[in-house]
């Protein structure tokens, strides 16, 4: 599978924000975080682990993205389709990029859109963004969803990303079986489960989680405890590996020995629930229903909590499956399919899917789990 | 080696934040990101990987840090040291936790200091934190670089986890012939080299980087190509895995098949450099002396960059080894020694070790590389 887009593609995302742009009356927008930055310029590294060097997109209202970045990133950002590149010599706490950024916006001109709304940030220092904004002499506003809702809909090319890491962690789900067995520590089968997906392809692995009991677990969140898995537990793992920068999310439960009646109970309804969500998850249906169909399955009414979320450049991204959520769906949302149920009081059973939104009925991204529990 | 630290090492951390507080006048301060809040309260997750809900914590100028946190975080939070726990079922954008935050900003008292200098940032939506300042009433500034400063000298606690994943690591780069030959493409070696620091014990690999050419590389930020390795190539691993939240960040060079007279002469330039940058680092010596000892070997002047930084809960974190740092190195600081030199325009080596500032000689967390570059 080829890694990258086509220029094309840039081209498209770039069209549409600045149509965006006009009807909004923002002069630019400015970003600063990894995925946003990666998705005008398909600049793609590790290298955003490193909390030392801010850098920064402009996306003016006409014309290509200007790129304001450290100079160790210039190599890089010259591999992309992006020309106007200027850089600094960062670290420079004195002025990291501050009058560089500046100027550009000075040039480039406002109203400057900053992208404010549900899971943004600024990714630089608080006291740098208010030299910027003062010394720009323009005027600031959040980006009116216009970042969020471009990347909420996947191109094709995105969607195949997605669906290739999918088919690898399939892979790996497939192999779990290799690696687990009663007496094995979580913390052993976390690692191993890591390898497992680095062998089938994935690049890399940035999320894992999962837990293991015989009544479930307590969280979907947490790290692996030392503790040895016994026979009759319920393993879940759950992961974000990614492949060219784009996440799969989704889990799988493993009975270990044996699966007890209450287990296998809770499968069922957790695939049952899946299907309906599946089934509701239709062009012009809202988040909120898509919740509805799941949980009025798996039960909790309005305290069900979120059962699923959107998908993509980040593990979780855009829209919330929440009785309150009413984005309506649209061809190209990637979206996960996240039911849960109680074992016991705080003990939990979680079931995840990945599906692409449609013409018509969605496309399964994961290969969905059968009916039964797995047993291992 | 034992995971997590003893209670008393978050008392120390709170009251030396709680004294500098007090020197500071402030009532508060209000942490956002990964590492701030794990610095105070142990949580440690991977769902940092997801951006969707906000997370806060607030350190009171008296009494015990406050988590006003999603309630998906509640039990992982309630297994810290952290008993005043405040929870809201997140994501809800109306009200991501901002009402919760700012009472419990009220009730706690200003001025509210929030991490604004260098590597900060505010890691929730612009448009949310501008309410709380607004709701609050409080008076808002930095925090003075208290936590940025406490993070930077290591507790002996914190070291050995650094020193444990240094070793971690060092096992796995000698085993990179197993993964490293004429033919084999640099992605696969990537995915090879993160499976074989699993095997020998990292929890997850966050960071990985490198480079291959018979001048070495363009840079050290880069993803893997698909490109082959050919006799004759420099290859560069760097890698930032993690054991118990704690990272090493450190590389290695390798010379495919034979290494030629150039290759040989650079490396032995680093290892010079490193060991001059070694014998600099002493408590006493400003972080600009470190970046003099080595760039004087490796050339470049001024221009020559940064040359190493502090490392421990994040990749790279802390003070800059360049020629305009001038902080103070005092015993407990963790930081690398990375020279790099030039092989030809545009294509450079970079050598990297890990080491802690002690009241004598720096001591070696990462087994130091010999002078000749290793051959595969």
């Amino acid at each position: 599978m080829k890694r990258g887009f086509a220029r094309g593609e840039y081209a498209a995302r770039l069209a549409r924000a600045q149509a965006a742009m006009d009807r909004a009356g923002l002069g630019a927008i400015l970003l600063t975080t990894e995925p946003e930055i990666r998705y005008f310029t398909g600049y793609l590294t590790r290298f955003w682990e490193s909390p030392s060097r801010p850098w920064f997109l402009v996306v003016p209202l006409s014309g290509a993205p200007v790129a304001v970045i450290p100079s160790i990133g210039a190599a890089l950002m010259a591999q992309t389709w992006i020309s106007d590149i200027r850089t600094w010599p960062a670290p420079h706490p004195e002025d990291d990029g501050v009058s560089l950024l500046t100027e550009t916006l000075r040039e480039i001109g406002g109203p400057v859109g900053v992208p404010s709304g549900p899971e943004s940030h600024v990714r630089m220092p608080l006291a740098d963004f208010d030299r910027v904004k003062r010394d720009s002499g323009l005027e600031w506003r959040g980006d009116a969803g216009i970042v969020a809702a471009l990347r909420a809909v996947k191109s094709e090319a995105e969607i195949d990303k997605v669906a290739h890491i999918c088919g690898l962690a399939g892979r790996a789900f497939d192999r779990v079986h290799e690696i687990a067995a009663p007496g094995v520590p979580l913390s052993q089968v976390f690692r191993d489960f890591q390898r497992l997906l680095l062998e089938e392809g994935a690049d890399w692995v940035p999320y894992l989680a999962g837990g293991a009991g015989p009544e479930g677990y307590s969280d979907v969140i947490s790290p692996a405890s030392e503790l040895p898995l016994a026979a009759g537990d319920v393993l879940m793992l759950d992961t974000g590996a990614v492949w060219d920068g784009y996440f799969c999310d989704y889990d799988r439960n493993f009975a270990i020995g044996h699966a007890t009646e209450a287990q296998n109970r809770a499968h069922h309804r957790l695939i049952e629930a899946t299907e309906a969500g599946f089934d509701a998850a239709r062009a012009g249906a809202r988040a909120s229903d898509v919740w509805r169909a799941m949980a009025d399955i798996v039960g909790g009414g309005e305290q069900a909590g979120r059962l699923g979320h959107g998908l993509g450049m980040q593990l979780t991204e855009g829209l919330s499956l929440t009785a309150g959520d009413q984005t309506v769906l649209e061809p190209g949302m990637v979206i996960t399919l996240e039911p849960g149920v109680d074992l016991a009081p705080g003990r939990i059973m979680v079931h995840e899917e990945n599906i692409v939104i449609t013409d018509g009925a969605p496309r399964r991204l994961s290969p969905f789990a059968g009916r039964d529990i797995a047993v291992i």
